[in-house]
């Protein structure tokens, strides 16, 4: 079974916005067991479309197109469909009732022609009605192919894809089941975590998939299974996971999409009934604002001091001056003063430090571009480690984020 | 002229992640006005590939692939594109060297065969030096098609964009002239600006459109003039600019895509020099995440204090206990205190403050979600403002971010 997923709007061919409803649909499909073998984005042209429809005639089983449906005249995907279909336009009774209700009723508008317009299907359609906004969504069939065309409006999308077009698709087709399972691995690189996982890759049944989808300092992996017994599939991927876990068990964080680092952190730190706090120098308050990106987290979470200047290590942190002095600002003494001062400051349990050069420049630090030491104050004492992140900036405070929200993780595990 | 952008990944098909590769080049691409004719999304499969690169043969002028360059068994574009050339790979000695500085000199691992295979290339392509990742970017020729494979990491990607592909499709290809002007506005929602400028908008000239992109507290104005006359096109955008000046003046902070709020207001912190440090509640460090990601702020930006629990802001902010009983966490009391506290703390000219309830929950503040108290501690006198952001969470700390640093710019320009 192959679908193939649409999109129609000039504003996405010249990267004013980012497609995402594709990704919205393929996600839905998936779910259901229905690949999606392509996506594609044409422009708001009347050949083009036409040219696209054709191609995909009795290729794809499914084409799910959004866009283009709204009330102005760049938007033609209506007329076209109908050209295409060699049928008419016809006023749906129902969609021209709902319409009205909505701009004379709600919006407290008179009604235009235009509005009116928006109820016109073609006549051979079945109409996916959208109880959220004013364009329909329609089903259409020709030949061995059904064509969905869905507005392009991201809620109203999601709206008819989860309560029309799924139903509608399960009760039509038969379908394999496709169950994945994601788990996510920290502080190995994309290459080492290939190596050291080869022969259990090699060994993977050929009915289950495995992607890499790496991000700065962790690697998802997702195990994907496909076959017509759901049961087994979950078993073999349980199985597949167990085995995993015995390679590279230190390295896995989590196994959900949602589980990131600072959401499995959180939940630890709740569950032990511990505290943080972060004194972040080159990573200026993102370690604060990953952690507090998490609701509830003030339950764990008590605060940051963000000590870009020097003074502020020495004043608010109590970081001696002699050590900076001796050893510079980005050097392990230092960090590790400035996680014990975060640490007394805020009465906490646990506390993490950084310092370093994020670049492009070397600044007056003396330490290369890229160098970030970070430092963790536990009960037991205070640990450090100096790593190198390469450039550019971004990444550098991006994988001492990680890094560090790793880095007490696995500590905090231990204990 | 023809382009088409590509995106190879299984990832994509099944809706784990959004492309935002395709935007980014189209984009660009736009900017030299090149225009993207389609968009295609394709699985990480040798047949598929195959298809996708004879169809678009000697149809498009230019082939942006991106995705599929990994080191993993699972990328294979690499391969694919050298048996739809024709051709065999080869080490490129150049990028050994680079891969080998990179894994021996920089993370200090011994090197691999697999990090070894990412320096082969097509013996007939030209390599795009990839400074910022181990794999290559790779430029080919066939007949009357440029194909271009880039890495679908995005700052690799847009690394290899700006630097080596948008050159070389400057000097290959006859283009007409596009300029863009992007206009930053601030303050002023999307619908609103848009009835304010209604007559200017209609009586811009056929040539010029005119594009609006808002995002949480900002809405850039993008005019694209298109012509044989580049010097015409320059004059008469800024022409309309001074004409848009008259009519919204005091929203406009910059006229760049890289002159974002904080660019702009460290600018002026600097010019004028003055320093800034902030107290945050509800934005966790987001502000002064936002500051410090502009490199050199540290010649203006001193720290932040991350107060998420109330003890920090009485025990480190020094916001009296009995003003926090009075008033609550959530208030204009507390804020400007905190405002003040940090002026103090941190010995600088300015501060910011903030506290705020971000959802979902109503919490023990007694704030509706989405409430955020915004403080200015100047050196004339504390002032502040109440907001509600409505939610979710994430916009709810976006839009606080943006507003905190609106203000701060606003208040010291008058100055």
């Amino acid at each position: 079974m192959k679908a193939t997923v649409v999109t129609i709007g000039d504003e996405i061919l010249i990267g004013q916005i980012v497609d995402t409803n594709s990704a919205f649909i393929a996600k839905s499909l998936d779910k259901i067991g229905i690949e999606v073998y392509e996506m594609l984005s044409v422009s708001d042209d009347r050949e083009h479309i036409l040219e696209t429809l054709s191609s995909l005639q009795n290729d794809s089983d499914v084409v799910i197109i959004t866009g283009g449906l709204g009330p102005t005249k760049d938007d033609i995907t209506k007329k076209t469909l109908c050209e295409y279909l060699n049928d008419e336009l016809v006023t749906d009774p129902l969609v021209l009732a709902h319409v009205t209700e909505l701009i004379e009723g709600f919006f407290k508008r008179p009604i235009t022609q235009i509005n009116k317009d928006q109820a016109l299907v073609p006549s051979k359609s079945q109409v996916l009605f959208n109880k959220v906004g004013t364009a329909p969504g329609m089903w259409m069939e020709k030949e061995n192919t059904v064509f969905v065309s869905l507005p392009g409006v991201p809620f109203e999308m999601k709206y008819l894809i989860e309560n029309e077009v799924i139903p509608r698709l399960v009760s039509k087709f038969n379908r394999p089941y496709i169950v994945h399972k994601t788990i996510r691995t920290y502080g190995i690189g994309e290459s080492l975590l290939a190596e050291q996982i080869e022969s259990w890759e090699d060994n993977l049944p050929d009915f289950i998939k495995l992607a890499y989808l790496p991000s700065p300092g962790q690697v998802r992996l997702r195990l994907s299974a496909r076959g017509t017994n759901e049961g087994a599939l979950y078993l073999e991927l349980d199985r597949q996971v167990e085995k995993l876990h015995e390679i590279i068990g230190e390295a896995i964080v989590g196994f959900d999409d949602g589980e990131t680092i600072e959401v499995v952190l959180g939940k630890l730190l709740k569950e032990k009934g511990l505290t943080l706090s972060t004194a972040e120098s080159c990573t200026g308050g993102k370690i604060a604002a990953t952690l507090t990106s998490v609701s509830g987290s003030s339950a764990y979470f008590t605060g940051s001091v963000v000590s870009y200047a020097t003074e502020t290590k020495v004043n608010v942190l109590k970081v001696p001056q002699e050590l900076i002095d001796k050893h510079s600002v980005v050097s392990v003494a230092v960090a590790e003063a400035m996680a014990l001062g975060i640490q007394q400051l805020m009465k906490t349990d646990y506390a993490l430090a950084t310092t370093g050069n994020a670049g492009p420049n070397k600044g007056d630090a003396d330490a290369e571009v890229g160098t970030v030491v970070v430092a963790m104050a536990t009960p037991n004492g205070v640990y450090s480690e100096e790593f190198n992140f390469g450039q550019p900036r971004e990444k550098v405070i991006d994988r001492a984020v990680t890094k560090a929200l790793e880095k007490i993780y696995k500590e905090i595990l231990k204990n």
